[in-house]
């Protein structure tokens, strides 16, 4: 995908908390990032830069930076929990894909999910 | 500030469409950068990494992994507005003082504010 972008005037936010994920995922920095970048990819975002990193004792970030806006995933083994944020600008509802990719992948118990058109242009308001 | 950082299981996520910025602020990336950053530093966040991307033929993207969590910035010059997010784990309602630098500096017309505790651990649910 081209790394330029022409943005739309009505953007989509999804917010999420991942409840009850297994463990093993959780303490996995490079397994998440590896989930998150497919699921970009499924979705065909286009990727400018990657940034990660695992906390000690644990713990791992990623946020990156894409064509259509940014993503990211903090992952919290202390609460069995990560939290996952995608913004894109490309056109209303988008991310979905995604967060379907790492909803199937990762197996939460529950999910707390929260997402809104973001307005970008006046004419739109 | 040390790098690594005890969460908490309360975060705080603000998501911010700022309309009517000054087209001097929204072309210039190396400015809006700075202002960010200067923000996250006002706020005592723990910068990690920094991935920027200035768009052809204009908008600027800036993404921040922080010890508690990102933050980004995205400007659309086409649409005189910019979209500021941060996401904190390291308290209930963190993040202002960054939001609060942003708006005075970057003075918008008006603000599209969202704002909302995030819930990691399920002892808080």
């Amino acid at each position: 995908m081209a790394k330029e972008f022409q943005s739309s005037p009505v953007g989509h936010e999804i917010s999420a908390v991942f409840h009850g994920v297994g463990k093993k995922f959780l303490i996995d920095g490079k397994h998440i990032k590896k989930v998150l970048l497919d699921g970009l990819n499924i979705d065909k975002f286009g990727i400018i830069s990657i940034a990660s990193h695992d906390f000690k004792p644990k713990g791992h970030s990623t946020a990156v930076l894409l064509s259509e806006s940014h993503t990211s995933i903090h992952t919290y083994p202390e609460h069995d929990s990560l939290t996952f944020h995608i913004y894109s600008c490309r056109r209303p509802g988008d991310g979905k894909k995604t967060f379907e990719h790492l909803k199937k992948t990762l197996n939460p118990e529950f999910i707390d999910f929260k997402e809104r058109n973001v307005i970008v242009s006046r004419n739109h308001l």
